[in-house]
Protein backbone atom coordinates (compact mmCIF):
# COMPACT_ATOMS: atom_id res chain seq x y z
CA UNK A 1 0.00 0.00 0.00
CA UNK A 2 1.43 3.19 -1.23
CA UNK A 3 -0.22 6.36 1.28
CA UNK A 4 -1.00 9.39 -0.85
CA UNK A 5 2.00 11.49 0.16
CA UNK A 6 4.15 8.65 -0.77
CA UNK A 7 2.51 8.89 -3.82
CA UNK A 8 3.33 12.38 -4.49
CA UNK A 9 6.97 11.83 -3.70
CA UNK A 10 6.98 8.88 -6.25
CA UNK A 11 5.76 11.46 -8.85
CA UNK A 12 8.08 13.88 -7.98
CA UNK A 13 10.64 11.82 -7.50
CA UNK A 14 10.09 10.72 -11.45
CA UNK A 15 10.24 14.11 -13.20
CA UNK A 16 13.57 14.69 -10.81
CA UNK A 17 14.44 11.43 -13.19
CA UNK A 18 12.94 12.57 -16.18
CA UNK A 19 15.08 16.27 -15.95
CA UNK A 20 18.32 14.31 -15.35
CA UNK A 21 17.66 11.88 -17.93
CA UNK A 22 16.72 14.68 -20.18
CA UNK A 23 20.19 16.76 -19.22
CA UNK A 24 22.08 13.73 -19.57
CA UNK A 25 21.02 12.69 -23.05
CA UNK A 26 21.10 16.45 -23.90
CA UNK A 27 17.46 16.09 -25.68
CA UNK A 28 14.16 14.80 -25.31
CA UNK A 29 14.21 12.82 -28.34
CA UNK A 30 16.75 10.66 -27.39
CA UNK A 31 15.37 10.03 -23.73
CA UNK A 32 12.25 9.18 -25.41
CA UNK A 33 13.53 7.13 -27.74
CA UNK A 34 15.88 4.82 -25.57
CA UNK A 35 14.86 4.88 -21.96
CA UNK A 36 16.71 1.67 -21.12
CA UNK A 37 19.89 1.94 -23.29
CA UNK A 38 21.82 4.59 -21.21
CA UNK A 39 24.10 3.45 -19.46
CA UNK A 40 23.11 5.92 -16.21
CA UNK A 41 19.41 4.29 -16.49
CA UNK A 42 18.28 1.96 -13.95
CA UNK A 43 17.69 -0.83 -16.12
CA UNK A 44 19.28 -4.22 -14.04
CA UNK A 45 20.42 -5.54 -17.65
CA UNK A 46 22.62 -2.56 -17.97
CA UNK A 47 23.72 -2.84 -15.13
CA UNK A 48 24.53 -5.82 -16.32
CA UNK A 49 26.55 -4.75 -18.98
CA UNK A 50 28.30 -2.08 -16.90
CA UNK A 51 29.75 -4.98 -14.73
CA UNK A 52 30.93 -6.04 -18.41
CA UNK A 53 32.28 -3.26 -18.80
CA UNK A 54 34.33 -2.81 -16.18
CA UNK A 55 35.31 -5.90 -16.58
CA UNK A 56 36.74 -4.78 -19.75
CA UNK A 57 38.50 -1.86 -18.35
CA UNK A 58 40.24 -3.70 -15.24
CA UNK A 59 41.23 -6.87 -18.03
CA UNK A 60 39.11 -9.52 -16.25
CA UNK A 61 37.45 -10.05 -19.60
CA UNK A 62 39.91 -11.39 -22.05
CA UNK A 63 39.62 -12.98 -25.54
CA UNK A 64 36.58 -11.57 -26.61
CA UNK A 65 35.23 -11.55 -29.84
CA UNK A 66 32.15 -8.98 -30.17
CA UNK A 67 30.12 -7.41 -27.58
CA UNK A 68 27.87 -9.63 -25.84
CA UNK A 69 24.65 -9.14 -27.74
CA UNK A 70 22.05 -7.93 -25.07
CA UNK A 71 24.89 -4.69 -24.42
CA UNK A 72 25.21 -3.48 -28.19
CA UNK A 73 22.87 -1.24 -27.54
CA UNK A 74 24.80 -0.15 -23.72
CA UNK A 75 28.06 0.44 -25.61
CA UNK A 76 26.25 2.78 -28.51
CA UNK A 77 24.61 4.78 -25.37
CA UNK A 78 28.16 4.85 -23.37
CA UNK A 79 30.31 5.84 -26.49
CA UNK A 80 27.89 8.31 -27.68
CA UNK A 81 25.87 9.62 -25.18
CA UNK A 82 28.54 11.24 -22.21
CA UNK A 83 30.01 8.39 -20.18
CA UNK A 84 33.02 7.85 -22.33
CA UNK A 85 33.34 11.88 -22.99
CA UNK A 86 33.58 11.61 -18.97
CA UNK A 87 35.65 8.52 -18.70
CA UNK A 88 38.17 9.27 -21.23
CA UNK A 89 38.10 13.10 -19.57
CA UNK A 90 39.28 11.83 -16.39
CA UNK A 91 41.81 9.36 -17.43
CA UNK A 92 43.08 12.46 -19.17
CA UNK A 93 43.23 14.64 -15.93
CA UNK A 94 45.61 11.12 -14.69
CA UNK A 95 47.65 11.71 -17.46
CA UNK A 96 48.28 15.69 -17.03
CA UNK A 97 48.60 15.71 -13.39
CA UNK A 98 51.45 12.68 -13.95
CA UNK A 99 52.48 14.76 -16.62
CA UNK A 100 52.80 17.78 -14.44
CA UNK A 101 55.39 16.09 -11.93
CA UNK A 102 58.07 14.95 -14.23
CA UNK A 103 60.25 16.75 -17.15
CA UNK A 104 62.06 15.53 -20.35
CA UNK A 105 65.86 15.65 -20.15
CA UNK A 106 67.86 17.71 -22.44
CA UNK A 107 69.60 14.56 -23.81
CA UNK A 108 65.78 14.63 -26.13
CA UNK A 109 65.51 10.47 -24.75
CA UNK A 110 62.40 11.20 -22.52
CA UNK A 111 59.36 9.06 -24.48
CA UNK A 112 56.05 8.80 -24.74
CA UNK A 113 54.34 5.97 -26.66
CA UNK A 114 51.06 6.71 -27.78
CA UNK A 115 48.84 3.92 -29.61
CA UNK A 116 46.68 5.29 -32.90
CA UNK A 117 43.26 3.49 -32.93
CA UNK A 118 40.67 4.61 -30.68
CA UNK A 119 43.42 6.36 -28.42
CA UNK A 120 44.48 9.38 -31.13
CA UNK A 121 41.80 8.55 -33.76
CA UNK A 122 38.51 7.16 -33.63
CA UNK A 123 36.94 4.63 -35.12
CA UNK A 124 33.41 4.76 -33.45
CA UNK A 125 31.89 5.36 -36.52
CA UNK A 126 33.01 2.08 -38.39
CA UNK A 127 32.16 -0.30 -35.44
CA UNK A 128 28.86 1.28 -34.32
CA UNK A 129 27.75 1.28 -38.09
CA UNK A 130 29.07 -2.63 -37.62
CA UNK A 131 27.34 -2.82 -34.30
CA UNK A 132 30.62 -3.92 -33.12
CA UNK A 133 30.33 -7.09 -34.78
CA UNK A 134 33.46 -9.77 -35.48
CA UNK A 135 36.57 -8.10 -36.68
CA UNK A 136 36.10 -7.92 -40.33
CA UNK A 137 40.22 -7.57 -41.25
CA UNK A 138 39.05 -6.21 -45.33
CA UNK A 139 35.51 -4.01 -44.05
CA UNK A 140 38.40 -2.25 -41.41
CA UNK A 141 40.86 -1.39 -43.93
CA UNK A 142 38.87 -0.18 -46.44
CA UNK A 143 37.83 2.41 -43.58
CA UNK A 144 40.86 3.14 -42.32
CA UNK A 145 41.99 4.04 -46.02
CA UNK A 146 39.81 6.46 -46.37
CA UNK A 147 42.25 8.39 -43.89
CA UNK A 148 38.92 10.01 -42.36
CA UNK A 149 38.85 8.74 -38.57
CA UNK A 150 38.07 11.66 -36.38
CA UNK A 151 40.74 12.76 -33.84
CA UNK A 152 40.22 12.52 -30.27
CA UNK A 153 40.51 16.04 -29.20
CA UNK A 154 41.44 15.38 -24.97
CA UNK A 155 44.63 13.32 -26.31
CA UNK A 156 45.53 15.53 -29.27
CA UNK A 157 45.66 18.00 -26.48
CA UNK A 158 47.57 15.56 -24.14
CA UNK A 159 50.13 15.24 -27.64
CA UNK A 160 50.87 18.83 -28.26
CA UNK A 161 51.63 19.19 -24.20
CA UNK A 162 54.38 16.09 -24.68
CA UNK A 163 55.45 18.03 -27.08
CA UNK A 164 55.49 21.49 -26.21
CA UNK A 165 57.58 19.71 -22.46
CA UNK A 166 60.30 18.27 -24.91
CA UNK A 167 58.62 14.82 -24.83
CA UNK A 168 59.73 13.00 -27.94
CA UNK A 169 56.30 11.05 -28.78
CA UNK A 170 55.72 7.57 -30.76
CA UNK A 171 52.73 7.03 -32.41
CA UNK A 172 52.92 2.88 -32.46
CA UNK A 173 50.44 1.10 -34.01
CA UNK A 174 49.56 -2.57 -35.39
CA UNK A 175 47.78 -1.42 -38.74
CA UNK A 176 49.69 -2.65 -41.71
CA UNK A 177 52.73 -0.31 -43.10
CA UNK A 178 52.58 -1.52 -46.51
CA UNK A 179 49.25 -0.58 -46.88
CA UNK A 180 48.26 1.61 -44.41
CA UNK A 181 50.94 3.48 -43.81
CA UNK A 182 49.94 6.97 -46.36
CA UNK A 183 46.61 7.01 -45.53
CA UNK A 184 46.94 6.71 -41.85
CA UNK A 185 49.97 9.23 -41.43
CA UNK A 186 47.69 11.82 -43.28
CA UNK A 187 44.74 11.26 -41.23
CA UNK A 188 47.05 11.56 -38.53
CA UNK A 189 47.99 15.15 -40.27
CA UNK A 190 44.85 16.57 -40.85
CA UNK A 191 43.67 15.55 -37.08
CA UNK A 192 46.44 17.76 -35.61
CA UNK A 193 48.70 15.01 -34.94
CA UNK A 194 52.34 16.22 -36.35
CA UNK A 195 55.68 16.78 -35.61
CA UNK A 196 55.86 13.36 -33.94
CA UNK A 197 59.33 11.99 -33.55
CA UNK A 198 58.28 8.08 -35.31
CA UNK A 199 55.35 6.16 -36.57
CA UNK A 200 55.80 2.54 -36.16
CA UNK A 201 53.42 0.41 -37.94
CA UNK A 202 53.48 -3.22 -38.43
CA UNK A 203 55.83 -4.20 -41.11
CA UNK A 204 55.23 -7.48 -42.87
CA UNK A 205 57.93 -9.71 -40.56
CA UNK A 206 54.98 -8.79 -37.93
CA UNK A 207 52.23 -10.05 -40.05
CA UNK A 208 50.09 -12.55 -37.75
CA UNK A 209 51.69 -11.43 -34.13
CA UNK A 210 49.65 -10.90 -31.37
CA UNK A 211 49.56 -7.02 -30.69
CA UNK A 212 51.19 -7.42 -27.57
CA UNK A 213 54.37 -9.41 -28.86
CA UNK A 214 54.76 -6.77 -31.74
CA UNK A 215 54.62 -3.55 -29.73
CA UNK A 216 57.00 -5.22 -27.15
CA UNK A 217 59.18 -5.59 -29.32
CA UNK A 218 59.00 -2.13 -30.49
CA UNK A 219 59.26 -1.06 -27.34
CA UNK A 220 62.82 -3.10 -26.49
CA UNK A 221 64.05 -1.51 -29.87
CA UNK A 222 63.35 1.83 -29.08
CA UNK A 223 64.90 1.36 -25.28
CA UNK A 224 67.74 -0.81 -25.84
CA UNK A 225 68.78 -0.15 -29.60
CA UNK A 226 67.76 3.52 -29.46
CA UNK A 227 68.20 4.54 -25.67
CA UNK A 228 65.16 5.94 -25.08
CA UNK A 229 63.49 6.13 -21.78
CA UNK A 230 59.61 5.54 -22.03
CA UNK A 231 58.22 7.86 -19.22
CA UNK A 232 54.79 6.98 -20.38
CA UNK A 233 52.49 4.82 -22.25
CA UNK A 234 48.54 5.55 -23.59
CA UNK A 235 46.34 3.02 -25.29
CA UNK A 236 43.02 2.01 -25.68
CA UNK A 237 43.96 -2.33 -25.36
CA UNK A 238 45.71 -3.51 -22.37
CA UNK A 239 48.00 -5.13 -25.30
CA UNK A 240 49.34 -2.02 -25.55
CA UNK A 241 50.17 -1.45 -22.01
CA UNK A 242 51.57 -5.34 -21.20
CA UNK A 243 54.45 -6.97 -22.31
CA UNK A 244 58.45 -5.84 -21.87
CA UNK A 245 59.34 -2.42 -21.95
CA UNK A 246 55.97 -1.00 -21.24
CA UNK A 247 56.96 2.33 -19.67
CA UNK A 248 57.66 3.80 -16.15
CA UNK A 249 53.70 4.26 -16.48
CA UNK A 250 50.71 2.89 -18.58
CA UNK A 251 46.96 4.48 -19.26
CA UNK A 252 43.87 2.66 -20.12
CA UNK A 253 41.55 5.09 -22.07
CA UNK A 254 38.30 3.25 -22.43
CA UNK A 255 36.93 1.18 -24.86
CA UNK A 256 34.29 -1.51 -24.58
CA UNK A 257 33.98 -1.66 -28.68
CA UNK A 258 36.35 -4.44 -29.45
CA UNK A 259 39.10 -6.17 -28.11
CA UNK A 260 43.04 -6.62 -29.31
CA UNK A 261 45.07 -9.71 -27.73
CA UNK B 1 8.06 23.09 -27.39
CA UNK B 2 6.88 20.17 -26.80
CA UNK B 3 3.89 18.56 -28.36
CA UNK B 4 1.03 16.82 -25.94
CA UNK B 5 1.39 13.40 -27.22
CA UNK B 6 5.38 14.06 -26.54
CA UNK B 7 4.50 15.41 -23.15
CA UNK B 8 2.32 11.86 -22.48
CA UNK B 9 4.99 10.21 -23.96
CA UNK B 10 7.41 11.82 -20.89
CA UNK B 11 5.47 10.65 -18.51
CA UNK B 12 5.07 6.99 -18.86
CA UNK B 13 8.77 7.32 -19.42
CA UNK B 14 8.81 8.94 -16.01
CA UNK B 15 6.89 6.21 -14.64
CA UNK B 16 8.76 3.41 -16.36
CA UNK B 17 12.03 4.81 -14.96
CA UNK B 18 11.19 4.78 -11.45
CA UNK B 19 9.90 1.38 -11.82
CA UNK B 20 13.26 0.50 -12.28
CA UNK B 21 14.53 2.28 -9.68
CA UNK B 22 11.71 0.29 -7.68
CA UNK B 23 13.02 -2.83 -8.61
CA UNK B 24 16.71 -2.11 -8.76
CA UNK B 25 16.48 -1.17 -4.84
CA UNK B 26 14.93 -3.30 -3.41
CA UNK B 27 11.77 -1.04 -2.20
CA UNK B 28 10.31 2.34 -2.63
CA UNK B 29 11.91 3.64 0.51
CA UNK B 30 15.38 3.51 -0.07
CA UNK B 31 14.62 4.58 -4.06
CA UNK B 32 12.32 7.64 -2.70
CA UNK B 33 15.29 8.56 -0.18
CA UNK B 34 18.66 8.66 -2.27
CA UNK B 35 17.23 9.28 -5.91
CA UNK B 36 21.43 10.43 -6.97
CA UNK B 37 22.79 7.81 -4.98
CA UNK B 38 22.24 4.72 -7.04
CA UNK B 39 25.48 3.52 -9.16
CA UNK B 40 22.60 3.02 -11.65
CA UNK B 41 20.72 6.67 -11.41
CA UNK B 42 21.40 9.30 -14.18
CA UNK B 43 22.63 12.37 -11.99
CA UNK B 44 25.79 13.54 -13.12
CA UNK B 45 27.78 13.60 -10.18
CA UNK B 46 27.26 9.93 -9.96
CA UNK B 47 28.23 9.72 -13.56
CA UNK B 48 31.85 11.62 -12.54
CA UNK B 49 32.09 8.76 -9.78
CA UNK B 50 31.71 6.15 -11.71
CA UNK B 51 34.58 7.53 -13.94
CA UNK B 52 36.73 7.09 -10.74
CA UNK B 53 35.39 4.03 -10.07
CA UNK B 54 35.99 2.52 -13.50
CA UNK B 55 40.09 4.36 -13.40
CA UNK B 56 40.77 2.80 -9.72
CA UNK B 57 39.43 -0.54 -11.45
CA UNK B 58 41.65 0.02 -14.44
CA UNK B 59 44.55 1.06 -12.06
CA UNK B 60 45.16 4.29 -13.97
CA UNK B 61 44.13 6.51 -10.55
CA UNK B 62 46.82 5.15 -8.30
CA UNK B 63 47.51 6.33 -4.44
CA UNK B 64 44.31 7.92 -3.78
CA UNK B 65 44.59 8.13 0.39
CA UNK B 66 40.55 8.61 0.38
CA UNK B 67 37.26 7.79 -1.81
CA UNK B 68 36.97 11.59 -2.64
CA UNK B 69 34.28 13.45 -0.62
CA UNK B 70 31.74 13.50 -3.35
CA UNK B 71 31.52 9.88 -3.79
CA UNK B 72 31.42 8.64 -0.60
CA UNK B 73 27.72 8.02 -0.97
CA UNK B 74 28.18 6.91 -4.43
CA UNK B 75 30.24 4.41 -3.09
CA UNK B 76 28.31 3.31 -0.19
CA UNK B 77 25.53 2.66 -2.58
CA UNK B 78 27.60 0.81 -4.65
CA UNK B 79 29.05 -1.42 -2.20
CA UNK B 80 25.75 -2.14 -0.55
CA UNK B 81 23.18 -1.68 -3.11
CA UNK B 82 23.89 -4.49 -5.69
CA UNK B 83 26.22 -3.41 -8.31
CA UNK B 84 29.50 -4.24 -6.09
CA UNK B 85 27.39 -7.98 -6.07
CA UNK B 86 27.16 -7.92 -9.90
CA UNK B 87 30.58 -6.92 -10.72
CA UNK B 88 31.88 -9.33 -8.25
CA UNK B 89 30.02 -12.37 -9.59
CA UNK B 90 30.43 -11.13 -13.43
CA UNK B 91 34.30 -11.36 -12.08
CA UNK B 92 34.22 -14.56 -10.33
CA UNK B 93 32.59 -15.89 -13.49
CA UNK B 94 35.40 -15.03 -15.74
CA UNK B 95 37.55 -17.06 -13.11
CA UNK B 96 35.00 -19.90 -13.65
CA UNK B 97 35.83 -20.19 -17.17
CA UNK B 98 39.34 -20.16 -16.40
CA UNK B 99 39.48 -22.70 -14.27
CA UNK B 100 37.34 -24.76 -16.04
CA UNK B 101 39.81 -25.45 -18.78
CA UNK B 102 43.07 -25.78 -16.05
CA UNK B 103 44.37 -28.84 -14.38
CA UNK B 104 46.02 -29.51 -11.51
CA UNK B 105 49.38 -31.93 -12.18
CA UNK B 106 49.42 -34.53 -9.94
CA UNK B 107 52.77 -33.48 -8.69
CA UNK B 108 50.94 -31.30 -6.18
CA UNK B 109 52.86 -28.16 -7.85
CA UNK B 110 49.90 -25.86 -9.52
CA UNK B 111 49.01 -22.99 -7.21
CA UNK B 112 46.54 -20.36 -6.80
CA UNK B 113 47.29 -16.63 -4.67
CA UNK B 114 44.98 -15.54 -2.97
CA UNK B 115 44.22 -12.06 -0.94
CA UNK B 116 42.55 -12.06 2.27
CA UNK B 117 40.75 -8.44 3.35
CA UNK B 118 37.86 -8.08 0.85
CA UNK B 119 38.92 -10.53 -1.25
CA UNK B 120 38.23 -13.72 0.87
CA UNK B 121 37.27 -11.64 3.53
CA UNK B 122 35.08 -7.98 4.28
CA UNK B 123 35.99 -5.09 5.80
CA UNK B 124 33.39 -3.22 4.29
CA UNK B 125 31.26 -2.71 7.49
CA UNK B 126 34.59 -1.15 8.94
CA UNK B 127 35.02 1.01 6.11
CA UNK B 128 31.66 1.92 5.69
CA UNK B 129 31.70 3.14 9.47
CA UNK B 130 35.26 5.58 9.04
CA UNK B 131 32.94 6.76 5.89
CA UNK B 132 36.05 5.34 3.15
CA UNK B 133 38.32 8.05 5.33
CA UNK B 134 42.13 8.04 5.39
CA UNK B 135 43.83 4.39 6.60
CA UNK B 136 43.79 4.55 10.41
CA UNK B 137 45.95 1.56 11.36
CA UNK B 138 45.74 1.07 14.93
CA UNK B 139 41.54 0.88 14.68
CA UNK B 140 42.01 -0.94 11.26
CA UNK B 141 43.87 -3.25 13.67
CA UNK B 142 41.31 -3.54 16.33
CA UNK B 143 38.72 -4.69 13.96
CA UNK B 144 40.74 -6.74 12.24
CA UNK B 145 41.60 -8.79 15.91
CA UNK B 146 37.90 -8.78 16.62
CA UNK B 147 38.35 -11.96 13.95
CA UNK B 148 34.91 -10.97 12.43
CA UNK B 149 35.25 -9.79 8.80
CA UNK B 150 32.32 -11.71 6.87
CA UNK B 151 33.43 -14.41 4.46
CA UNK B 152 33.09 -13.62 1.02
CA UNK B 153 30.88 -15.90 -0.44
CA UNK B 154 31.27 -15.87 -4.29
CA UNK B 155 35.11 -16.14 -3.51
CA UNK B 156 34.31 -18.92 -0.97
CA UNK B 157 33.02 -20.53 -3.73
CA UNK B 158 36.21 -20.40 -5.72
CA UNK B 159 37.94 -21.56 -2.95
CA UNK B 160 35.93 -24.44 -2.43
CA UNK B 161 36.56 -25.26 -6.39
CA UNK B 162 40.26 -24.70 -6.36
CA UNK B 163 40.84 -27.46 -3.62
CA UNK B 164 38.61 -29.65 -5.08
CA UNK B 165 40.34 -29.90 -8.55
CA UNK B 166 43.60 -30.04 -6.08
CA UNK B 167 44.94 -26.87 -6.55
CA UNK B 168 47.45 -25.82 -3.42
CA UNK B 169 45.44 -22.50 -2.33
CA UNK B 170 48.13 -19.68 -0.81
CA UNK B 171 46.73 -17.12 1.02
CA UNK B 172 48.76 -13.87 0.69
CA UNK B 173 48.32 -10.92 3.04
CA UNK B 174 50.05 -7.57 4.29
CA UNK B 175 48.36 -7.88 7.53
CA UNK B 176 51.34 -7.67 10.42
CA UNK B 177 51.96 -11.44 11.54
CA UNK B 178 53.01 -11.07 14.63
CA UNK B 179 49.93 -9.28 16.16
CA UNK B 180 47.37 -10.20 13.88
CA UNK B 181 48.10 -13.96 12.81
CA UNK B 182 45.96 -15.73 15.25
CA UNK B 183 42.59 -13.77 14.73
CA UNK B 184 43.46 -13.74 10.88
CA UNK B 185 43.05 -17.53 10.89
CA UNK B 186 40.25 -17.85 13.16
CA UNK B 187 38.62 -15.87 11.24
CA UNK B 188 39.53 -17.81 8.35
CA UNK B 189 37.87 -20.66 9.88
CA UNK B 190 34.70 -19.77 10.52
CA UNK B 191 34.17 -18.01 7.39
CA UNK B 192 34.57 -21.68 5.82
CA UNK B 193 38.28 -20.85 4.73
CA UNK B 194 40.02 -23.77 6.05
CA UNK B 195 42.62 -26.31 4.51
CA UNK B 196 44.67 -24.18 2.37
CA UNK B 197 48.37 -24.82 1.79
CA UNK B 198 50.10 -22.37 3.64
CA UNK B 199 48.84 -18.90 5.25
CA UNK B 200 51.57 -16.22 4.37
CA UNK B 201 51.29 -13.02 6.31
CA UNK B 202 53.49 -9.97 6.78
CA UNK B 203 56.74 -10.47 9.24
CA UNK B 204 58.23 -7.73 10.37
CA UNK B 205 61.47 -8.35 8.38
CA UNK B 206 59.13 -6.45 5.39
CA UNK B 207 57.32 -4.02 7.61
CA UNK B 208 57.02 -0.96 6.04
CA UNK B 209 57.35 -2.40 2.72
CA UNK B 210 55.15 -1.63 -0.01
CA UNK B 211 52.11 -4.69 -0.64
CA UNK B 212 53.74 -4.63 -4.13
CA UNK B 213 56.93 -5.42 -3.02
CA UNK B 214 56.43 -7.94 0.09
CA UNK B 215 54.04 -10.06 -2.39
CA UNK B 216 56.61 -10.26 -4.93
CA UNK B 217 59.24 -11.25 -2.63
CA UNK B 218 56.87 -13.97 -1.32
CA UNK B 219 55.49 -15.30 -5.06
CA UNK B 220 59.36 -15.51 -6.04
CA UNK B 221 60.02 -17.98 -2.87
CA UNK B 222 56.84 -19.77 -3.47
CA UNK B 223 57.73 -19.96 -7.07
CA UNK B 224 61.73 -20.03 -7.15
CA UNK B 225 62.30 -21.81 -3.84
CA UNK B 226 59.68 -24.23 -3.47
CA UNK B 227 58.64 -24.86 -7.06
CA UNK B 228 55.24 -23.85 -7.51
CA UNK B 229 53.62 -22.72 -10.70
CA UNK B 230 51.12 -19.92 -9.93
CA UNK B 231 48.43 -20.89 -12.11
CA UNK B 232 45.76 -18.05 -10.93
CA UNK B 233 46.28 -14.91 -8.81
CA UNK B 234 43.17 -12.98 -7.16
CA UNK B 235 42.84 -9.81 -5.30
CA UNK B 236 41.03 -6.70 -4.60
CA UNK B 237 44.18 -4.20 -5.39
CA UNK B 238 46.52 -4.13 -8.08
CA UNK B 239 49.18 -3.96 -5.91
CA UNK B 240 48.14 -7.54 -5.48
CA UNK B 241 48.50 -8.77 -9.38
CA UNK B 242 51.62 -6.78 -9.83
CA UNK B 243 55.37 -7.30 -9.58
CA UNK B 244 57.00 -10.24 -9.78
CA UNK B 245 55.86 -13.66 -10.56
CA UNK B 246 52.43 -12.86 -10.85
CA UNK B 247 51.13 -15.86 -12.14
CA UNK B 248 49.86 -16.88 -15.20
CA UNK B 249 46.82 -14.76 -15.26
CA UNK B 250 45.68 -12.18 -12.88
CA UNK B 251 41.74 -11.30 -11.75
CA UNK B 252 41.20 -7.99 -10.19
CA UNK B 253 38.01 -7.93 -7.42
CA UNK B 254 36.18 -4.84 -7.36
CA UNK B 255 37.13 -2.54 -4.59
CA UNK B 256 36.62 1.66 -5.07
CA UNK B 257 36.94 1.46 -0.73
CA UNK B 258 40.45 1.82 -0.40
CA UNK B 259 44.02 2.15 -2.48
CA UNK B 260 46.79 -0.39 -1.15
CA UNK B 261 50.31 0.79 -2.95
Amino acid sequence: MVSRANKLALWRLAVVLLAHFVALDGGVAVAAAKPCRSPSSASVDDAGCLSWRVMVEANNARGWRTVPAPCVGYVTSYMTLGQYKRDLNSVMDQIAAYVDIIDADADGLDAWVLDIDDTCLSNLLYYESKQFGAYDPSAFKMWASKGACPGIRPVLELYDTLQYKGFKVFLLSGRDQETLATCTSQNLESEGFSGYERLIMRSPEYRGQSSSMFKSAMRKRLVEEDGYRIRGNVGDQWSDLQGDFVGDRVFKIPNPMYYVP
